[in-house]
Formats: structure tokens, C-alpha cells, sequence
């Protein structure tokens, strides 16, 4: 089904559906993903549960699409600073700290969950990385279309990897927030060099 | 307590040691590590309880030594080819495909059996990852050394995040072994730019 298809079938509004994914993460930080219940998102947003289902299918894509709702940093889209490098920082930028620790320990938390749920990682592959990328391969293509970068750069591939594992090393083996500074640095350091851009 | 200590007070050959960690992996495969336990190794491996624990400490750091011992790849001090890229494609061409999809399968199960278990991330950190990025680091040294690269590239705070980030986000998101020819690619088009060496 589209979004758009959704949305049209859809009687929730875009207020009442970020009040509900506020809700949804509020639990998720109290009980944790396992002990969650479509019961307790009901009782909580005061929804009936054929709602929730119906809008959101179940559990696990109520959960990546809440993730993906609050997620900090802005919207690759909305940002075009006219070079690669303005591009990625505005969007860590975009920003504090404060939003990204939370945000980190939420996803420590859910990285651990998916070991016993498959689908939960399904989910936050389809309603969350693959949308995120997508955003960041359209800053990539803009900066490509400028001239700036190669089109055919090998890294173009491993985009997923350099910045999804430079958070997930950062957060599970040094246990450290991945703060702006750090994603600044290593985007500078490692992301920027890979893709061909000159940061010096 | 050094390693040079330890092997003095311990009685163990390293033919024995080899073959103990080999009956950690074995158990590790078949029972995972929270039902892992030291009665079951000593039984196994027809050691005392009381010589496991004066050799090892405890289970964390027993199955973080068999992990380091078992790792795929070539240890990196022992290779010299007279080039970064040599080397880093020389450690990667040690192991193959087979080794690496199987330690990649334990290593998914550790990473989510750290969650409950600190002393199982300090262990992996002190024995495998910090032993293991000592040795990525004395290459990229001897690379510095021969002129190859920069000594102030700001990467070399990033090799963890961009070796290691890459591995986990490879078998973790991708749910893929990370197998020779994608390390492989990985180094040429991420790694390697990032420290400064042009793979064209």
C-alpha cells in the first residue's frame, strides 16, 4: 500500500498521529519493546485497538514508524546548502545532543529486541534505514548533479555502512552518545574523503 | 596481570589452549552464551572448574579469548607487503568465506548476548577489540613510517567505528555474512580513501 493510499483511508490526523507516536516511544522508554502491548498504546493514546491495527499493522511498524517520526536531525530534503559537506552537517545540525542520546539509548535498546523479533527488524529496514538512505542518496545525487562528486563512486554503496555502523560502533562498543561533534568529525574524517570530497 | 604472567603460571600448552577455546566455540554454537556455563566447559574440555577460572577469570573473558583466537583473517603484524592496501587486502585474503560467515553467525549471537551482560562487552573490548585495532593501527604506522599517508589524517581515531561499524551493519541490518569480496570492497572504497591512500 502507498502512503497516499494510507493516508486517504486514514481519519487520524497528522497532530493526533505525532501525539500518538510521542505515546508510543513514552511506553517504549518505560517497559521496554518486549513487555509493549497494542492493549497499553491503546489504553495510553485512548484509541481502539482495531485502529491501531489498522493503521499501522502491528507492533513492530507502530514502533519503526514512531522511531522514524521523532528521529533527530532534519530532513535531507529539506536542506540544500549548495555543497556535500554544508548538506550533511546542516542535518546533524538540525539537531542537539540532548535528542541524540535519547535517541541512541532508544535504539540500543530496540537493536537488542530484534534478536527474538525478526520482524522488527523487517520493519525498521522498510518504514526506517531505507527511507533515511533514500534521503541520503538524494543529497548524494544533488551533489553528483552539481559536479561535485563522481557518479561513479564506490562508496555510493556503503553509505549504509559508513554511517549506520559509524553510529552502532560508536553506541555499542565505545557505549559513548554518538554526539554532533563526533557524527561531524567522522563524517568529515571518513564519509566526505570516501565519497571524494576535499575537506581540508 | 600481563600476558607474559599468565603464561608462566599457567601449565597449559598452547596445543591444549587451542583445543579448549575450540570446545568454548563448539558449546557456544550449540547452547549460546547465557546457557553457557562453566560446568559444561570443564566437562567438555575434561578441565577442573578451579583451573578454568584461575587461567581465565570467568566466562566472559574465556569466550572472548576463544573468539580472538578462532578470528578469521591473518594476524596483521605478521603480514608486510609493503603497502596499506596490501596489507589490509592480505589480513581480509587469510580467511575465507566459510570461516567468516561462521564467525559472523557467533559474533551476532555475542552482540546480542551483551546486552545482558556487561562484563561480556568489557571482555570483548579488552581481548578482541582493543588487541585486534592495536594491530590495524601498527599497520596504518608502518604506512606513516614509509611515507604512504599522512600522519595527522584524522581517520585514525575513526578505524574502529569505520572497520568494525561496517562489519556489524553488514550482518546486523543487512543480515549478510560480511564475506571476502565485501571487505574487500569496503577497504578499496571506504577505508583506504578515508586514510588518504588513492586506490585508483
Amino acid at each position: 500500500m502507498t502512503e497516499v493510499a494510507t493516508a486517504r483511508r486514514s481519519r487520524i490526523t497528522p497532530e493526533r498521529e505525532a501525539e500518538l507516536y510521542e505515546s508510543v516511544l513514552d511506553l517504549l522508554r518505560e517497559v521496554g519493546y518486549d513487555a509493549l502491548t497494542m492493549d497499553a498504546v491503546a489504553a495510553r493514546t485512548r484509541s481502539s485497538k482495531a485502529t491501531l491495527y489498522r493503521q499501522w499493522g502491528g507492533k513492530a511498524e507502530l514502533v519503526a514508524k514512531a522511531m522514524r517520526h521523532n528521529k533527530p536531525g532534519g530532513s535531507a530534503t529539506e536542506v540544500d546548502t549548495g555543497s556535500l559537506k554544508g548538506d550533511l552537517h546542516a542535518i546533524v545540525e538540525h539537531s542537539d545532543d540532548c535528542e541524540m542520546e535519547q535517541n541512541a539509548a532508544l535504539m540500543r535498546g530496540l537493536a537488542m529486541a530484534m534478536h527474538g523479533n525478526p520482524d522488527l527488524l523487517q520493519a525498521f529496514r522498510e518504514h526506517l534505514i531505507e527511507p533515511e538512505m533514500a534521503e541520503f542518496q538524494s543529497v548524494i545525487q544533488r551533489a553528483v548533479a552539481r559536479g561535485e562528486i563522481s557518479a561513479d563512486n564506490p562508496a555510493f554503496g556503503f553509505v549504509k555502512h559508513m554511517l549506520i555502523g559509524g553510529f552502532m560502533a560508536r553506541t555499542l562498543i565505545d557505549e559513548q552518545p554518538p554526539t554532533q561533534e563526533f557524527v561531524l568529525s567522522y563524517i568529515d574524517a571518513v564519509v566526505l574523503p570516501a565519497l571524494g570530497v576535499p575537506t581540508a
